[in-house]
């Protein structure tokens, strides 16, 4: 992909992102990836969603270095290239504050599939990470954020394929997807089911959820070679 | 009604459900039927809502065979016809993921009569289904998910006429109508009487509800031989 | 006041409420009264708040008499009336169905006076009316309800000029006002202050309220021959 | 600055806190100090935010005397210039009734840092003050308010450039900043986190917090010499 369509594609996600009512200020950032070339165009740091014009949009490459842009890159880079590195069918991350996502990382709780609406998206609870030890907040914060949520997936024997999500216990959700409509899209589903989650444990705490059966109809409904839903790109 | 405005009406209910926040991307369809042609216009399979145009809906026979359209249609098409062969009153189907409506159908609980609100157009507590067994998630799960709406409706002894939506438990509501107006009426009211709902029990966990009295008093001021709300059409 | 007025401020009224988000569809009604002439202008029974016209306006006498309209006047209409004649000071009355302020109604309970958002406009407690009996309720309904609000007022000694407003059990809440503008602001009030009633007992269930002092202070210094907020009308 | 730029800015802040959802009719009121010349640019006192204009903009001295306006100031003058008096960092200072910060000032419950989103921008529990005495209450009760947010700020050794806001007990929140875009941004921040704690706090009641050197490394993040986030302004 050129990389002014790169830059591009990662300004709109953002404003996309705002309209939806998933970002308001520097609350979060996009990035997206040319694995081709290894260049990455990330959100600059503390330039608000609200005005980001393509210009705007730095472009670095798998080791962090400014490849292009006027602005220093966001300070959650690191996080990022992390994420690139160990998930190679992410092509764009998304990582915002928004409400009921950020609230359940910070509740420090995994998100139980209690639905269709999670089912359809993401294959079983999406995991929190662990509290990070004083040592990982106070040495290379962003990175090691980033290695949490690898330790999550490969602890829990995790596919970032079958669950493009993560929450970041005290911080908020990343999630992530193979461009940047999907990565959006799962970003707003993990919001919506973040918000019905909390809503129905208040309406039944002894709610079971949808067990596993009733889970997998409808994620490969969507999703793999069974897959029926939608209209087959032949 | 001709084949051609029964596409537009199905569309344009969409785009309301869309404007009311009942819907986003693809998260639910709906369908209208002409009883005498017996043809059924229904949404697209995978198709958002947002952009959808009639000449984007699919027209199906009731056995669900495409007469019409360029695309396939629902996924959920077989759910639509098991209901419009059970219930004779149902002329158009709205199904959603509406938030507080899903909750309740993910907490497994029939919404209960609190009010006025509620009673003005559900005659009773919304019902709410059984957890779907093994065989029927794993055979023709879409079928079977009308089936067992019809089989609540059967079981509890509700008029899909007294009570024209249903919670699919783990799945979210369908809600139906005379016609197009109706049934979209009828998803909004019943995502907002959910919403009253779980704040009510919020404030007073003991609340009683409403009384048979009081409920049929406000269901037959609106509905049936004894209305006499609205203007007298005559 | 000259009647094509009073029907104007009554179309505008329920626009307000519906861009305020009090109102949706037929849910709630507006009237306003001429204390010289006796002329009460309210909203036709069904016809939904998004496309009302001044001229869709019925006009009523204190017997519920129409004098002048194309429509049916409000079902709720002998529920204005009794209100109109007990309580002096009110020239116009809304009546909502708004999420919050119905769901306390619902509950059953008296919205307690928390804090000074609650205390700038309302003298107290908003009191909840006790269940309708049975006699009540098949009988002249609309009619009692007006009844069982006078009589809430008249057995908890309440003033409806330091309490314009009321929650109706099972049903929803009535404000009023010596015109239309604070007969509205008042329903806007309640609304909000029922969210933020319910979020605060949700955050300290032992919540003890504002205190008598703290809460005359602030609705004194809004209201009487000792207010000093806002600007002297000399 | 420019009076004329204070009372656009002060307007402005109004308009902002409007469209953003924190403010509607006459709830709060936001003030600015040249602190050279020591004029004070506040709301005047009972005209709506909707239909604010600059010319509407009160200028008072530091003793609360009318130095320009055609209104009376906001009745909460008294409070504005204890803080400007006592809080020498704070040039804007803004007062809403905010939904979920007001519930929580309401609660009488200092606000916990349960997260990145918080210590971005707070560093620490946003604290709330004491119930007023029966004195402050019948005396110069707003100026009361005032000394009762600085004592706060003494007795649980607060700095206010490291923690700009407070909820003011049955009140409300009060937040300030170095100008009128950082004092707005405080208070949008303060309502978020406001929601989000409360949602958490329903999750996971014995939810512990972020914990200090999560919180400390956040908020550093930002502010202070070694901060690294944002663009360097050299």
């Amino acid at each position: 992909m050129e990389r002014e369509e790169l830059k591009e594609r990662v300004c709109r996600a953002h404003h996309e992102l705002k309209d939806r009512g998933l970002m308001i200020y520097t609350w979060g950032n996009v990035s997206m990836i040319d694995r081709e070339s290894g260049e990455i165009a990330i959100k600059p740091s503390g330039i608000p969603c609200e005005r980001l014009m393509p210009s705007d949009i730095v472009v670095v490459d798998m080791q962090g270095n400014v490849i292009e842009g006027k602005y220093k890159p966001s300070s959650d880079t690191p996080t990022h290239l992390v994420l690139y590195s160990a998930f190679a069918g992410a092509n764009c991350i998304v990582h915002t504050h928004s409400t009921y996502a950020t609230a359940w990382a910070q509740a420090g709780k995994a998100l139980p599939c209690l639905g269709a609406t999670h089912a359809d998206c993401f294959c079983g609870s999406v995991p929190c990470t662990r509290a990070m030890s004083l040592r990982e907040i106070n040495g290379d914060y962003e990175s090691e954020t980033g290695n949490v949520i690898v330790e999550t997936f490969a602890s829990k024997r995790k596919d970032p394929t079958l669950m493009p999500a993560v929450l970041v216990a005290c911080h908020g959700p990343f999630a992530w997807g193979a461009d940047d409509e999907e990565a959006v899209y799962n970003a707003v589903v993990l919001e919506e089911i973040a918000r019905m989650s909390h809503i129905t444990m208040q309406i039944n705490p002894q709610c079971a959820g949808a067990g596993r059966p009733l889970m997998e109809r409808h994620f490969f409904r969507k999703h793999g070679k069974g897959a029926y839903y939608g209209q087959s790109e032949e």
